[in-house]
C-alpha cells in the first residue's frame, strides 16, 4: 500500500525518530511570508499533495494533519485520500488551532523556521510552555525532496519613476533613515518582498502574478544592503539585471547575494540596534538576529514601509487613472465578444473566455502579466469561494443566468483588480434580487463621505445593510488594498468586519467588492476599484471621499430599481455613462455601439 | 480683594503647605464614580464656583486650574471670573491632561481618594514616575467646608418584580456566585450605585434624577452585606426603608452602617481573594483592601453586572414598551399643548414649557420623577451643547424655527429618554435640510438588520452618513443604553464613532439620537430609543434588529421629501401612522385628533 505522499511522510517519520523530534509542522509559506510561495517552498504540496493557498501541516509519529480553512474544505477532502493525512478544520467552531493541538501531544517540535514567521513560532512556543521546545531545521525537507525547484532567477528591472510615476528611491531610502533617526533605530531589515522592491523601485517575476524578487534589504545610516540572487554569477545574469544592478549602485544601493544576508546581519551585531516587523520575518533570520545584537537591541513593531507605500503619490495616482481606463477597454472588449459569441449560439466555456479576456489585456501597452489568477465561473460555480477554472471541461456559459469574472492586469502604471458579474440572458428573481443587493451595497460604499480619521471597518456595514437587511451577508472582506505595478492584496487598510484601527487616508487605493454566494445555485460579486481622496474642509470638519478608478459598465439588465432605489439607480446611470464617454473613443467601432446599449439610463 | 472662591483655594494652600504637599487635585466624583453627584461631593462648585457636570480641579503653590472639555469652557470662563482659578481645556489638539501636566511641577499629590477611581490614581502615580507620591486624603476639604452637606438619606424601596418586572434578587445573587464560583473569586465588592441597587432589587432617591441609594455591596458564597444608611439610627428611619431592611433580610442581605464596609473588608482578609472593578471603585478603598488581603489575591476586571444589566428580560421589556406608550401620551400632550399655546400668540417660554412636560408626566401611574434635567431650549439656545434652561428669562418661544426637548422619565416599569425638535411655524431651508438630514439618520439606524456579534461601532456610520455627505456632523455619541427604572445612561453598549467592542445583544435598550448644531443658528436632535431583538435565522446567519420603543409622533413639516427618500419616508409614515393608532385610545379626544393631523402620510 502507501501512495506517493504517504510514503513521503514517512520517510519524513524516519528523520523525525533519529532527531528525536515528537512532531514537525511543515508550512506552504516562503521566507518572506509572500503571498503565493515559488514552487520551491509548496512544502505543504509536496508533502501531501494539498494545493490550495493556505495549509499546515503537523506530523506526529502516529498522525498527520492538514489545518485549513472552509474555502478549501472540499478539495482538501479530494487530495488528501489515500495520503492518510487528515483534514482538521480551522476557522469553524471548536476548531482547535495547531500551537494548541500539539501542546499536549509533543514537546520537541521541529520546524522550517526559514518558512514560519516570529509570530508564528512564539505562539507555538507558548502554547507548548515550559517544557515545550521548537526546534529551528531550515529546508527540513532538502534531503527528502530531490528534485526540489532551485530558488527563481528571473530578471530584475528598474522603474523609471519619471515615466511610470512614483518617487525616486533615493527619496525613499532617505524617509526611511529619517524615520529611523527619529525612532532611535540603527538598522533596519525588511523581508517582506513587496516591501524591498517597493523601496528600490525594482521589479522581477520570481513570483506568480506578484512582480517581486526574492531577497532582504538592510538598511542604516551608512549603506543599502540588498541580498538577492547575486550567486548567480555576474557573467549567468542577463543584460537588465546587470544594468539594474548597476544603476542601484549609483543610487548607493550594494547588491549582494540572497544568502549574505546572514553575514552582514553577524558583522553588524556589535553596534546599536537593528528594527524587524515579526509579523512578516522569518522566524530563522530572527532567531539568528538575536544571536548576533545583545539582549535588547532587537527591536519589533510595524514596518512603516507599509503604510507609505499604501498612500500613493499623485504620480501614481495619475498612472492608476490612466490603467484603470486601459484596463477598462479590455474589459469592455472582453465583455463585447462573449456576450456577441454566446448570443451566436457557440459554445464558449470558461476557459476559453479566461483566455480572450487576458488575450484583451495582454494588447495594453504596459502589461506585465495577470496580478492573480482570473476566475471564470459560469452559475453554480461562481458560488464556489475559490473557484479555479479547469483547462478541460470547464463549464459552458450559457445565454441565461449570471456569469463572474474576477480579474486583473499587472501594468508598469499600476495594478488592477476588477469583478463584474454579467447577467448572460434570463435570470431568476432571486438572481435579481440577489445581483442588485449585492450591487447597492457597493453603491453605498463608493457614495460614503467620512470624517477623517475613519477606518474602513467603520464603513464596512453600508456595504453590507442591503444584504443585511435581506438577511443575507458574504463571507470575506469587503476591501482590500491594491499595489501600485505591485500586489494585488496589500495593507494596512481593509474595509471589513473585523476591527482594523487603520484609518483610510487619501491615496490609499482599496477594493469595494461585496458578493453574495449561494451553493449550487449562482455567486454574484461586483468589484470596482477606489481611490480615496480629499473632498472639502467644512465648519463640520475635515472630509474624505471615494473616486471611483474601475471604468467598465455595471449591467442593467438583473437590476431591480425598487430595490437599488432612486440614489443608487442615479448613481449607477452616471457611472455608466461616465464609462461609455470615456472609453467609447478608445474602443472599436463596434463594441462602442454596444456599449452605448449597455450603459443606457434605467 | 480675593472673592469667596479664591479665599478658599489659599485656605487650601495653606493646608497643603502645612502637610507638605506640592498640588492636590480635586474632583467632582462622588466615591461610586456616579454621573451626578450628591451635594456633599460637589467640591470642585465648592472650591471654584464652576458648576459644570464634568471639570476637576488642580491647586499648587503658585497655580490654580480647572480641566473641563468644550462643553463647558463658556460657561467655566464665566464662572471663574474673579477665582484666580484658570481653565485648561482638555480634549482639544495640544491638551495636557492632569497627571502630564503635573508631572514636572509636583513630586507629593494629595487627592481625595474616595472621589477618584483606581485607574485614574493609577494614571496620576505613572506620570509622576518614580520620585512621585500620591498621597490619599479622604475628604481632604472637610475642615474648610464647614456647612458640607451630610450624606443624603432618602427613603429605601424594594422593586416588587411580580408587579413591575425584572429577576428576583435571590436570582441575581445566585447568578453572581456561580459566576464567583466559575472564575475562581471568593468575594465580590460592587461599588457602582446602579449595579448595586439592581443586584438587590432596590431604589432611592440618593441622587438627582437617578434612583440610587448610596452604598456598597459586598458578596461572598455565604453572605450579602449591603453598607448603606444604618448609620441613622434604626428609630430615626422612615417605616418604608425600615421594611425593606427587613424584606432584604429575609432574602439573606445583611444590612449595615455605610462606613461598616471598611470593617468587612479587612476582617475577611485574611480569607481567599475578592474581586473589584478599578473604573468605578475608589482609590481610597482599593488602598484599603490591598493593605488587608495578601499580594495577588485583589483581581481585577470589568464588573459582570454591567452586562447582565444591560440585557433586559422578558418582564422588562414588556414594562419597557408599556411605559415608552405612557410616556408618549405625557409627549403628545405637552406637544399638543406648546402648539396650541404658542399659535394663540401667547408668550410660553422655554422654562414655562419645560414645567409644563414634567407636569403631564407627573400625571403617568408609575412616574417616580424626571430621569436628567429636561433640556427646553428654542432657536440658537438649542444648539449650545449642554444648554440649562434658566428658570428667569428664558427664551420666548416663538411660532417659527425649531424647539427641541430632551427629556425623559423614571417609571416603576423603566425609564425613558426622548428628544423631539418641533417646528413651531415657517422655518429655512437650511433649518429643513438638517432637520432631515439628522432624521435620515435617525431611521436609517433604525431600519438596521446585523448579524449577530455586531457592535454599535459598526453601525454608528448609518446615523452619520446622510450628514456626512452633507459634510455635517455632531459631536456627540449616536446611542447609549438606558436602564430598567435606572440610570438614563449606561452600559456597556455603545453606538458611537469610538471602538467599543461589546456586540449588541437582543434585550439591550439603546438610544438612537444623531444630532446638528449650528451655533447661533439652530440645535436639532431626533431621538428614539430602540429595542434589540432577535430577527430570524438564514442560512447566511443569525440575525438582530431594533425594536422602536419611543411612541411620539415625529413632526413632518419640516421634511424635505427629496432628501428623506422613499425608504426613509416610508419609515416615517409608517411610525407616524403606528403612534397614532396606539395613542388615540388613550389621548383626550382633542389632542387625539391634533395628532390625527400630524400623522398624516408625506
Amino acid at each position: 500500500m502507501g501512495n506517493i505522499y504517504s510514503d513521503r511522510i514517512e520517510a519524513l517519520r524516519s528523520i523525525m525518530a533519529e532527531n528525536g523530534w515528537d512532531a514537525v509542522v511543515i508550512t506552504g509559506s516562503d521566507p518572506h511570508s509572500s503571498e503565493y510561495p515559488a514552487p520551491r517552498w509548496k512544502q505543504v504540496e509536496w508533502l501531501t499533495g494539498f494545493t490550495g493557498e493556505a495549509g499546515d501541516v503537523v506530523v506526529t509519529a502516529d498522525h498527520a494533519g492538514l489545518w485549513t480553512d472552509s474555502r478549501y474544505f472540499i478539495q482538501a477532502t479530494t487530495q488528501l485520500e489515500g495520503t492518510g493525512v487528515e483534514l482538521h478544520k480551522t476557522r469553524v467552531p471548536g476548531a482547535v488551532p495547531i500551537p494548541q493541538w500539539l501542546a499536549d501531544k509533543a514537546r520537541v517540535v521541529a520546524v522550517d523556521g526559514l518558512c514560519q514567521s516570529v509570530s508564528a513560532v512564539a505562539g507555538l512556543e507558548e502554547a507548548l510552555g515550559e517544557g515545550g521546545l521548537v526546534v529551528d531545521v531550515p529546508d527540513m525537507l532538502q534531503e527528502l525532496w530531490v528534485d526540489r525547484p532551485q530558488m527563481p532567477v528571473t530578471p530584475v528591472t528598474t522603474i523609471d519613476v519619471e515615466c511610470f510615476g512614483g518617487v525616486p528611491r533615493i527619496d525613499k531610502i532617505s524617509w526611511l533613515r529619517k524615520w529611523m533617526l527619529l525612532n532611535g533605530y540603527d538598522k533596519v531589515l525588511l523581508s517582506s518582498l513587496d516591501e524591498v522592491v517597493w523601496m528600490l523601485n525594482v521589479r522581477g517575476s520570481d513570483i506568480e502574478y506578484n512582480p517581486l524578487v526574492i531577497s532582504y534589504l538592510l538598511v542604516s545610516q551608512d549603506y543599502v544592503k540588498w541580498f538577492t540572487k547575486k550567486s548567480v554569477t555576474d557573467s549567468g545574469l542577463d543584460p537588465d539585471t546587470l544594468d539594474s544592478f548597476a544603476e542601484l549602485k549609483m543610487d548607493g544601493v550594494d547588491v549582494e547575494d540572497y544568502d549574505a544576508v546572514f553575514f552582514a546581519l553577524s558583522e553588524d551585531g556589535e553596534s546599536g540596534n537593528i528594527f524587524i516587523d515579526p509579523s512578516t520575518l522569518n522566524s530563522h533570520i530572527h532567531r539568528y538576529i538575536c544571536g548576533c545584537y545583545p539582549y535588547g537591541s532587537v527591536i519589533c513593531g510595524t514596518s512603516p514601509v507599509i503604510l507609505e507605500k499604501a498612500v500613493k503619490v499623485q504620480s501614481e495616482i495619475e498612472g492608476m487613472r490612466q490603467t484603470y481606463i486601459d484596463d477598462g477597454v479590455a474589459m469592455e472588449r472582453f465583455l463585447h465578444w462573449l456576450e456577441t459569441e454566446v448570443a451566436s449560439g457557440r459554445e464558449v466555456d470558461e476557459w476559453e473566455a479566461s483566455e480572450r479576456l487576458t488575450a484583451f489585456r495582454s494588447e495594453i501597452p504596459g502589461y506585465r502579466g495577470n496580478s492573480f489568477e482570473n476566475i471564470s465561473a459560469y452559475g453554480p460555480g461562481a458560488a464556489l469561494p475559490h473557484y479555479s477554472t479547469p483547462r478541460e471541461g470547464s463549464a459552458i456559459i450559457r445565454p441565461r443566468g449570471l456569469y463572474l469574472v474576477d480579474s486583473g492586469g499587472q501594468y508598469l502604471t499600476g495594478t488592477t483588480d476588477i469583478t463584474r458579474t454579467v447577467p448572460m440572458g434570463e435570470c431568476t428573481d432571486l438572481e435579481k434580487e440577489d445581483y442588485t443587493l449585492v450591487l447597492k451595497g457597493m453603491i453605498d460604499l463608493s457614495m460614503a463621505v467620512f470624517p477623517r480619521g475613519t477606518a474602513g471597518c467603520q464603513l464596512d456595514a453600508l456595504a453590507r445593510m442591503p444584504l443585511w437587511r435581506a438577511r443575507r451577508n458574504f463571507g470575506h472582506g469587503t476591501g482590500h488594498g491594491i499595489g501600485y505595478y505591485l500586489c494585488v492584496h496589500e495593507g494596512p487598510q481593509s474595509i471589513r468586519y473585523q476591527y482594523n484601527p487603520q484609518p483610510l487616508l487619501p491615496g490609499m487605493v482599496t477594493s469595494n467588492e461585496p458578493g453574495l454566494y449561494r451553493e449550487g445555485m449562482h455567486g454574484i460579486r461586483h468589484e470596482n476599484i477606489i481611490l480615496c481622496r480629499e473632498a472639502g474642509i467644512s465648519e463640520f470638519g475635515d472630509w474624505l471621499d471615494f473616486e471611483t478608478l474601475t471604468c467598465c459598465h455595471i449591467d442593467t439588465s438583473a437590476v431591480v430599481k425598487d430595490i437599488l432605489g432612486p440614489e443608487a439607480t442615479a448613481w449607477l446611470n452616471a457611472y455608466n455613462e461616465r464609462v461609455y464617454r470615456t472609453l467609447a473613443p478608445l474602443l472599436p467601432a463596434e463594441t462602442a455601439t454596444w456599449l452605448r446599449h449597455k450603459t443606457v439610463s434605467i
